[in-house]
């Protein structure tokens, strides 16, 4: 017999590239149960969405009935149904009431919107992440805060008074990888490991960055020209290579806020420690939020907006 | 019959990665016949250094005994026999002296030395371009000096009365097709045609990158949501990522030396124009000097130093 704090109230589902994620949460707002799996965008668009969800919501034995509430790139244009953007400045508690619902389907199913800067110089979107700053808002509190939120491609936020007032991202991840992978650096850090926050070549690459960003380029081929002529090795070669993307970001992110501005540090997993060991190299002691935790606080907020759940 | 103006003096060889370049000179330093081909250091290794040199010399019908100089990758420790370093600062005066002659074999065929910045935070070596150097340095005159040479790694030389005092090699051309090919940004660009000078979006992502350096892999992602919400052409989107990536080398160039330092362009082709619509976006006018005649004079002044020729 079910208690009613575990009865199911509704489904939230973080829907990205590559990676699909679904809790099933009660009406006191506890997980009931959680499924993970690599079903994302990209995979769901040849076998089909709405069999995805199906599948995994029949696993969790959710009721037919039940609302749904999807953030990420299932609302890309390649995705489910496009959930268009809301333009910056944008107030976080404006996000919910944006969700665009499927069609043609009995369940009340809905994907949130991303958020889009249409600004000629520095245009920019994000999709999965405003759900993640709606779920960290109250963590955060009011008042101005750089958010950084690490990953393939890093979205560094600013934030006022709950508004998200502009946003930059850096392609860091998606560059490491193309850059490790394709250029003349591979050979220098074939033989590399998993960086470490601690290596003091990772440490270094960071700090000259954030002060001398101009270098970067060609702090990148130092990687080379260390390995062939001054003994770098191949963790060292690595995590120099790490260190001048991540410290290049920092430096920019920092050049767009007041000196000061509280920094926060929104990420799971390896990538966190990695990100706040660059933090401190840069001088910065941020506060730390669980990406995971946020995104599924930011689809509780918006459950509650939208079906006061 | 020949005249003795005509009479072959030398070979000089240019000899990169993946490009074979052989001009036979005669005693009054005119260039009597010339050879180009892919036979680059990357193929010789497979094929042989001494086949592939002897299958051009016998082309140009030149004689057995005539020396021959070579700059280049075939004196990497990959190529023909590894012609080592002069450590910077070096006076470029000083190359030809350090040329490693081929053992083994009747004519005294040499190979010229690279330049090795041996520094831990900014080691970095080059190997072709020193001859290049030598070659522009009657152009250039004594005094300082900013010298741009562009390509898959672009070289910025610091030179001071004949000597380099430093340098920088930035990965631009490299890490535009890395980017190009492997990254999201592939598909804002996969329509453009050949980026131009003129172009006002490449002009623009230089002069912020100039201005706001640390902003790079921002700008860069910027080229891919341009294209999605901003409407930014496949043209346009190719000129910016190009742009960002010599803009950002630009800038970390002039941040190595004090402000009015003349600035050298030492190029050849279509790079040329490119890079003259950067430097000028930059606010910077530069010395134009040819880089195909630069490697060969810089050959003719080691040919001179070492054989009297």
């Amino acid at each position: 017999m079910t208690t009613p704090a575990l009865e199911p109230a509704y489904v939230a589902v973080d829907w990205g590239t590559s990676s699909f994620r679904l809790w099933l949460i009660g009406r006191d707002g506890s997980v009931i149960a959680e499924r993970r799996s690599g079903d994302g965008m990209t995979t769901a668009a040849r076998t089909g969405f709405a069999e995805v969800l199906n599948a995994h919501l029949a696993a969790v034995s959710a009721p037919a009935d039940l609302p749904v509430l999807i953030c990420g790139m299932a609302g890309a244009k390649q995705g489910w149904i496009e959930a268009g953007y809301l333009d910056t400045p944008a107030a976080l508690a404006d996000i919910p009431a944006a969700a665009v619902r499927i069609p043609g389907v009995a369940a009340d199913i809905r994907i949130l919107p991303g958020l889009a800067q249409r600004d000629a110089v520095t245009p920019d979107v994000m999709r999965g992440e405003e759900t993640q700053l709606l779920g960290a808002a109250n963590a955060l509190g009011t008042g101005d805060h750089l958010v950084c939120m690490p990953g393939t491609h890093s979205k560094w936020v600013r934030l006022s008074g709950g508004r998200v007032t502009g946003f930059s991202t850096f392609m860091t991840g998606e560059l490491f990888e193309a850059i490790a992978r394709n250029t003349i650096l591979s050979h220098a850090i074939a033989e590399a490991g998993a960086i470490s926050g601690e290596n003091a070549a990772f440490r270094a690459a960071v700090a000259r960055m954030v002060e001398t960003p101009a270098l970067a380029t060609s702090q990148l081929f130092s990687v080379r020209a260390g390995s062939l002529i001054a003994g770098l090795s191949p963790d060292d070669a690595k995590a120099r290579l790490s260190g001048t993307l991540i410290g290049l970001e920092i430096a920019g992110a920092l050049s767009l806020v007041a000196d000061g501005t509280p920094v926060a540090l929104v990420v799971s997993g390896g990538l966190g420690a990695l990100y706040e060991a660059a933090l401190a190299a840069a001088g910065l002691a941020p506060t730390l939020i669980d990406a995971d935790t946020a995104v599924r606080n930011g689809l509780a907020a918006g459950a509650k907006a939208l079906w006061s759940l």
